[in-house]
């Protein structure tokens, strides 16, 4: 049985500082989770908009290299025959194919810490922040792996250039180093494993096709964290009824008795997100041992079905110690939530 | 001035001997070219559909492992409110977003050989022929790079699990090796450079992405061909009148002493394809140099302009030999065409 957190939601956007008195902060969600020495650490995507906003037109933050932790300000007329505003994440061009010209907010990440997993301490300011030109639109969903001593961040790098997946390593959560773009687009969801298998770094990824093919999960292998490739087919969308629409790795694998455990999410054809789970051989990340026939988590509660997107439960992060799976989950895209499980009982879900 | 050869198309589909009774060459056309002892070799793309189709179905051909060199049938009933039969390349479904059901046709590699560049004799049967799950809709545009002693072949793998990029070793042209999927869907025109640059292999590569992004040129690096990385955008569709559309590189890059040259490929917005070329640097081919103002190839003869798919030159090998340029070119999407420049007359449209 999963049991959600009574303080749910542990983490609102409330709490969180803007990063500049022009921003507002629009949602804290999708979050990187660890433990680290005596503390469990959450690495948040807060996304933030322009407050403030007059009726003429709509203006977009984007991450500009000349200015420390700061944003320039791009602005759109509120121009109804060449826009569709409707998503309250993105700004569609109207003309020809459908392409997106602005997301409406821009993510950045932002440190909380905890004794207890359940009450955070959160940075008054931006842990990393866009910086890059494939940053430029934002940086979102950061996944935290414990590999060799050291922890990667896998997250997504948003820019005019595509949606494609950087690599950020960190020894000690104060220094940040960027790898490099690791995926080029467009690629999300990207998971590192937390250890080498038969001597090579795998990952789980989202790779996005345009007219053939699906937004399935792939593995890949590396021999050097930067460099990736043996690309495998490993996952369908469409496999149950919780993900017609996409799917995508959520938390790094877990190494459990009965193979890698991954927590991935679904979506169904109402745009509706679900988090469940598969298992992989221990020796080989490409064999699928079972795909659980039920979800995990559902946006049933208040906090999961109303927010910036409705109806989203998203994980970047669980940490199990002692056979209990605590899952850190983005709640309708603008809070941050917790949901427990035991080992054996996320396991009877495949049966 | 570039100089169309006089005989051409040189190669065309009433050469090539279909695969099996049953098949039918639509076409032959994007040849990777390379001089190998003392001749011209060409990896031809051929491809192929059911022939005698009757009225009321359509037959694709799929590759089927259980069949040496051969298809399995997939019938396509013509059902006018289901699919989209428009376009001669591919079969698109009606339902919900434009997502391709199959191909029409299916395409295979076969060799070709020639002492004069002009004249060639084609393989009665198929050199390398789709294999894997990532084959089962064809392999196509072949390109070699001879780089240390071997022979590489960067290729287009299509199936319904998206289009994506392989690649594949040989030292003979007899015996081949697959190496795997290098880059994951969706992806193509991928070209190796001919030698290491500063201790690491590099390659252009065309990602497709979705709603944020366009098909734009990319660079990846590697050390060991297999894995690849430290992605970085480099040339974006529209910067010129022929390549509003799409754009994607061409021949394997070749060195001059102006800087390595690519020639590449563009489509304007009535989906007429043209060739052009821009100049990187030796040392560092994510600098471009200098950018083509003018097409160096324009579909205008009647082999270029009439055939399976109309108003197509595309490239994909290049021979200099004696600083002269041969280009080998698909035209039409159904024959062979090549056409000749001095290095000197190709920097001119640079300046």
């Amino acid at each position: 049985m999963i049991i959600r957190e009574k303080q749910n939601p542990i983490i609102t956007k409330e709490q969180i500082k803007p990063t500049a008195e022009n921003l507002v902060v629009v949602g804290v969600f999708n979050c990187g989770a660890v433990k680290y020495r005596d503390e469990i650490i959450l690495l948040l995507r807060v996304a933030e908009a322009i407050a403030n906003q007059n009726s003429e037109v709509i203006q977009i933050p984007i991450a500009d290299r000349k200015i420390k932790n700061g944003y320039s300000i791009k602005e759109i007329a509120k121009d109804y025959h060449k826009y569709d505003f409707n998503d309250s994440r993105f700004i569609y061009k109207l003309d020809g194919k459908r392409q997106i010209e602005n997301l409406t907010s821009i993510s950045h990440f932002r440190l909380a810490r905890s004794k207890d997993g359940v009450n955070f301490i959160v940075d008054q300011v931006p842990t990393i922040f866009p910086e890059t030109v494939y940053e430029e639109w934002g940086i979102e969903d950061p996944r935290i792996t414990h590999l060799e001593g050291s922890y990667y961040i896998t997250y997504t790098a948003v820019s005019k250039y595509g949606v494609c997946v950087g690599l950020i390593k960190t020894d000690d959560f104060i220094q940040f180093q960027r790898l490099g773009i690791i995926f080029s687009p467009e690629n999300k969801d990207t998971v590192l494993f937390p250890e080498q298998i038969n001597g090579k770094y795998y990952a789980y990824h989202r790779p996005v096709p345009t007219e053939i093919g699906y937004p399935d999960i792939w593995l890949s292998s590396s021999t050097d964290l930067l460099h990736w490739g043996e690309h495998e087919h490993i996952l369908s969308v469409a496999t149950n009824d919780w993900s017609q629409q996409r799917i995508g790795a959520g938390a790094p694998p877990i190494k459990t008795k009965a193979g890698w455990l991954n927590i991935y999410h679904g979506a169904d054809n109402d745009g509706k997100y679900y988090l469940s789970s598969f298992l992989t051989s221990l020796d080989d990340p490409g064999r699928i041992i079972k795909i659980a026939n039920k979800p995990l988590l559902t946006p049933t509660e208040d906090y999961e079905r109303i927010g910036f997107y409705p109806n989203v439960v998203f994980t970047c992060g669980a940490i199990m110690e002692n056979d209990m799976i605590d899952i850190y989950y983005g709640a309708a895209d603008d809070k941050i939530a917790k949901a427990s499980i035991s080992l054996d009982d996320l396991l009877s879900l495949h049966d």
